[in-house]
């Protein structure tokens, strides 16, 4: 199996981009990428998006970009994991890499949710549930982020309150992020009084959604040289695990179990332990969420996720440095684009051109996107070398 | 890179199924595969499908079925080209079995379209086609094709006769294979007869669609026996290529440049040329794809596809059998189950399976999917060993 590794990275504002459409979002995250990587072409292209056929009338959006790209001839798919579809297209990419079959390879994460406001684009998220067993409720995907929140805060005596620092510190971070959609310091009063949208889950627990696409290039390890100021980013470890798509069909619902196989698979394959782990892009689509990644990814002990935040150890000078651009809280949530935007990051702080929030001396960067309530779960993690 | 091997197949009949749901669907061919291996379980899923997020209200299939097949905490994943994401979901599965990241995987295409018929369905169809310059005209799917074969026709002097082998064959080798939706026999008057759907496309000149679901087994080779009377199945060659999204877009309508580009790379990856093919299972979705697949795909000179079935080249025993099974038209066209069903067949005919319609000494198979109006087109070269 080759080595692979990353070396161009583009990314879009996450925005209302009602004046593009989503070719254009698309194509200015990969154009990026291409420039980035100091390439004009590569042989194939993954997208990774979830809601086009439903919001935007378009399928087979890997013809429908490398079209746009102009990558005719190449090879080009669409790869479909909900919100873990960025992650998904990226592990397609590098399996045809490593196998010697493709020597380079865009990855292109994309959506556009906003042109289509309120009913149509919560019906459409909704079929990351299961459409049978939780979809036919009626029950929307905060309703169901809700109910496993407030299961949370009932076993392991948690308050409101105590997932403040996670949106607080993505909402910081992001301030110095220009790509992210939310530019607004937040504190924990405001964090108290925001709209509720479904108790116990409020606006400022919720990542927003947005038009957004980002991108990045694969290639064989050994056809990239480490330059001063730009090192050599190593794919480590890559890993998918899945748990049941329905929630109530899990022995655990307080457990992210495919989050906890992934990680354990990811670490094995860079031969790293959490604790090496310098920065974390984790999946905060809701404060929840960011609470259950941390324990089943070996950061916190059951039902002490909430901790982390509350010890302030996830900053950028914390132990361990989470959403440092933004997070999905802040940065925005364009779906199937997410993940893409996580391993953007993630190169952003192993290059060290993050600014304000770069953490020190990050070498070993990890990231995880998660589809569902966490049916599907990539970990991917980098190094610098 | 490992060479790769299928050692499993599975199939559902084409039909309504609307006793079944998509899960029951799916799993009822996923099941036959790991019966046909003599397996249990696999390390990971791929499953191809166009349709279920506008027609089921489900994406993240891949979760959805490890979940229902039981492969919880595996790797899974759901890959879209349109009606090509069947082998586009195989040739996922081949990359990552090639890598050597997995040692097993089962691939699953599966497609339920007619519990909500008429408009939804078409208008689902129509995704597969440009959204912004296709689609927002308000052309169906079938409507680009009579575009096409209007064009076809009137270039190179063709009748709409001529395309009747096509439908003829289809329908008479549909009636030995158990699992295709049509058995019932045609004529060239009945096929000139027949209802107008799209004038010059008839309903004998269109596949119907319908549930079902095709599923294949795929290992590294070297962990396969070919015993008698079950040869090892090889996978020779694998490529797939795009075009513009658009018809309108491309210097010639009448020429698939991604079943050349990408039967191009297979031939040269499985070391055969054309006439090496024993048995072609191409993606006559409409008459008039037949004929230009023929043609890209160096059977026949531009403008002659129809010659073959003319000449009574087409049939079992003929020089270049195709739709040996039934083909799309009356096997049937479950569009994102379709490029599964055609490995299978392929697999059928290798194994020598076939029964009536079984090709004498069927050593080299080739099956070609076809998405949208040719922009995503996947070749693969089977050989039994």
């Amino acid at each position: 199996m080759r080595k692979t590794a990353i070396i161009g990275i583009g990314q879009t504002k996450v925005d209302e981009h009602w004046d593009k459409s989503l070719r254009e979002v698309g194509g200015e995250a990969a154009f990026a990428a291409l420039q980035d990587a100091g390439m004009d072409k590569v042989e194939a292209l993954y997208v990774g998006n979830m809601l086009s056929p439903m919001i935007d009338a378009q399928n087979q959006l890997g013809a429908f970009f490398s079209d746009w790209i102009g990558l005719w001839k190449q090879e080009s798919v669409k790869v479909e994991a909900a919100c873990a579809s960025g992650a998904a297209a990226l592990r397609a990419a590098l399996m045809a890499v490593a196998s010697g079959d493709t020597d380079s390879a865009l990855v292109l994460g994309v959506e556009k949710m906003t042109d289509k406001a309120g009913h149509d684009v919560t019906s459409a998220l909704a079929t990351a549930a299961d459409a049978d067993y939780e979809g036919e409720q009626g029950i929307s995907f905060v309703g169901i982020n809700a109910l496993i929140m407030r299961r949370y805060m009932h076993e392991f005596g948690w308050k409101h309150t105590d997932f403040a620092p996670f949106s607080i510190n993505a909402h910081a971070n992001a301030m110095h992020n220009p790509y992210a959609r939310l530019h607004q310091k937040i504190n924990e009063d405001q964090f108290e009084r925001s709209s509720m949208i479904a108790t116990p889950i409020n606006l400022l627990d919720a990542s927003p959604i947005g038009d957004g696409a980002a991108a990045v290039i694969v290639v064989p390890a050994d056809r990239v040289a480490s330059v001063k100021g730009r090192p050599r980013i190593i794919v480590a470890g890559s890993a998918s695990a899945t748990d049941t798509i329905a929630v109530h069909s899990r022995k655990d619902p307080l457990f992210l179990s495919a989050a906890y196989e992934s990680a354990k698979r990811a670490y094995a394959l860079a031969g790293v332990s959490p604790e090496d782990i310098d920065v974390f892009e984790l999946h905060d689509a809701f404060s929840i969420m960011a609470a259950l990644s941390l324990e089943a990814c070996g950061f916190a002990e059951r039902g002490q996720g909430v901790r982390l935040g509350l010890d302030g150890e996830i900053g950028p000078n914390g132990r361990l440095p989470v959403c440092t651009r933004g997070g999905l809280k802040a940065r925005g949530h364009p779906v199937g684009a997410t993940g893409i935007y996580q391993i953007v990051e993630v190169v952003q702080q192993l290059r060290g051109e993050c600014g304000r929030t770069q953490v020190d001396g990050a070498a070993i960067g990890m990231a995880q996107n998660i589809g569902g309530s966490g049916a599907t779960i990539l970990t991917h993690i980098l190094k610098a070398e």
